[in-house]
């Protein structure tokens, strides 16, 4: 299996940009990874996937040719992923793939959606057909309806406050605040967040993500063509998994089964554990998601993630930094752009370029992206070629910041 | 590369079914492909690509993990694909790039849509945001406009009058009416064709393929896993490429950029030219795009390929038998699944299952799908393990028949 590397990433500003087009996002998205690769020549790219949920219907079908030809990679194949919200996580795991198979040397993934220039209703459309629709959506139940249900079950079960939803947004605006391409750049308190009007109880406003326009990408690269580039950050594990769409039809309220699925794949792959990670960006659409994620990806025992919050392990200066870009809650969640801008954040973590957020020389982190409330989930661990020798696969398991 | 094999094929009925659903007509395709598979024990199978547009926004997102849990492949990884109407021919694609990549052995690739239970305005939008939208689709132009400006265009420039156009729809219908399988399984004449209503002149209600429902799905496997099956299938080639989405865009009218890309790159890889192939399937969405598609292909020279269909060369008994299942145009193109449809035809040739249009013990043959008016394209070529020695990538090009 022949080794792949990142060789660029980079993303556009997520927000609210009326005067922006889903192209015209991408196009910078495309630029940002291009200047961080120290420029790439258009001939060599053999391949691109890009990853949309399609928001607002406006080029529903081959919107992948229809982004690549406005940035010049007329004639390159390329191929439209959707698994929803973990649409350009899998758009990445797509391209290792097809380096892996010999088929394509130097890969452009990435993704894009805009969804504020549609209505709340529309928007509510699109997301809606994004979760179980015979029974789900035909109950009147959204995804912040279903994240609460997740949410109640857990707090119930293990005796968790509300406090520990608040302390995620808490940290994750304290880190969004230091990402100048953050759409919620700003901070909060948890009594921000306990007295923000309600959404889906227990979950506050400041329990969600907000709707966003955006576009991200990465450059994937066989260890042959990244010795062009200025910098590579090695693709150490890649592992993805599928669940039953609707959370009703599933085994569990209090834990996301795909994403450990995908992280026990990720982990295997990559020969590392928990504590071989300096950093992870995980999927917090909804506060309780970043809890959740804390289990499934084996940070935390089950009942035990929001320690981790509530003791600052997983603070910027913590143990195990975790959404150092300030993640879906602060940084935004423009669906098909989300995985790969969590591959982003690792890059530039991983190659010191993360500004007023950088942590202290990591070597090795992981990203997280999930689909609908759990249907789909695909992980990546990205790592330096000085990384350590890591301890494991299953190292620290259940222990971070013990 | 490691070498991959088509270890089971099979579809559902394409047509009009309202009793039926998006789920239902993927099971009854699964369940084809796992009998034509002589039985696969669904653990045994690692990964799985779903091809659908999404016509009617019943399931927009993850709705590939949506029907791999019905058939009872819960956990698997599955990725939805989609470049419009090449969706599924990218699925297996991508599903060949797995077992390459060494990340999967045994791999399930197919697609569906549900297109009749829309009005046709619905149906009309759904397919239009297929399309360029921000001219082609504004300017009023259905796919039915842009086919008809690329038959007016063909005629104008090689002489070729409208029979020829209608001599397709004869052949294909002449084959559907051999396949049960086929959604307007009768057959027709060039007077029928000639005097139906105009959808957008030239092209007559004959000279286009109908809306359907249905799916469609292939089995790839390694070398290894396939040893376990009774019938094996090599996949010698498969190629892809992209185009600017709009016809208006591209560089010429009278043929395709994308299809003569993808099919040079799978000829390469295959080491086959079009004197090799026993029979193919092409994508004749409208009757034009089958003529398109034997100069695109390389079956015939620029301008000549009419005359592949006036003197039935590309008929069931002739020199290179083009959509013995009847094609687009008489089995039906149910969006998603017409790509592997079309591989399914191609397994069902190849392994002595063709019924009342069963070729005579063919070795070789091409199965080529389009997205939109070409601004995606993907060709593979499909093997017996006992074909002769090609002659070559490029043997016979612009000679078939001659």
């Amino acid at each position: 299996m022949r080794d792949t590397y990142l060789v660029g990433a980079g993303q556009s500003d997520y927000g609210a940009f009326p005067e922006e087009s889903y192209r015209s996002l991408f196009r910078t998205a495309y630029e940002a990874t291009v200047e961080s690769a120290g420029g790439v020549d258009a001939d060599d790219v053999d391949e691109a996937y890009v990853g949309t949920l399609g928001v607002g219907g406006r080029q529903l079908g081959l919107s992948g040719p229809a982004v690549t030809e406005h940035v010049g990679l007329r004639g390159v194949p390329c191929t439209r992923v959707e698994n929803a919200c973990a649409a350009s996580g899998y758009a990445i795991r797509q391209a290792v793939m097809a380096v892996r198979s010999g088929m394509a040397d130097l890969v452009l993934a990435g993704g894009f959606e805009v969804m504020t220039d549609s209505s709340s209703e529309a928007t509510k459309y699109w997301l809606g057909v994004s979760g179980e629709t015979a029974w789900e959506r035909m109950s009147g139940t959204t995804f912040a309806g279903v994240y609460a249900q997740m949410a109640d079950a857990y707090m119930r079960e293990y005796g968790v406050e509300r406090e520990s939803l608040s302390r995620v947004a808490v940290k994750n605006h304290a880190n969004g605040a230091k990402n100048p391409q953050a759409q919620l750049g700003f901070t909060c308190t948890v009594e921000d967040a306990e007295s923000a009007p309600a959404v889906s109880d227990p979950l506050t406003l400041y329990h969600c993500c907000p709707t966003s326009d955006g576009a991200a990408a990465v450059l994937v690269a066989s260890e042959d063509a990244a010795r062009s580039f200025d910098e590579r950050i090695r693709v150490a594990g890649v592992g993805a998994a599928s669940d039953r769409v609707g959370l009703f039809q599933r085994d569990t309220y209090t834990g996301v089964p795909a994403s450990t699925d995908a992280a026990d794949a990720a982990y295997g792959a990559a020969g590392v554990g928990p504590a071989d990670l300096d950093f992870a960006e995980v999927h917090d659409c909804f506060a309780i998601a970043e809890l959740l994620a804390y289990e499934d990806l084996g940070f935390a025992e089950r009942g035990d993630g929001a320690r981790l919050v509530d003791e600052g392990v997983t603070d910027l200066d913590g143990a195990l930094p975790v959404n150092t870009s300030g993640g879906l809650k602060s940084k935004g969640h423009p669906i098909g752009a989300t995985g790969a801008g969590q591959a982003v954040e690792a890059w530039k973590q991983l190659t010191g370029d993360a500004g007023e957020r950088q942590l202290d020389d990591p070597k090795r982190g992981l990203t997280h992206n999930v689909g609908g409330s759990g249907g789909a989930a695909v992980v990546h661990v990205f790592e330096r070629e000085d990384a350590p020798e890591p301890r494991g696969a299953g190292a620290g398991r259940g222990e971070v910041g013990r």
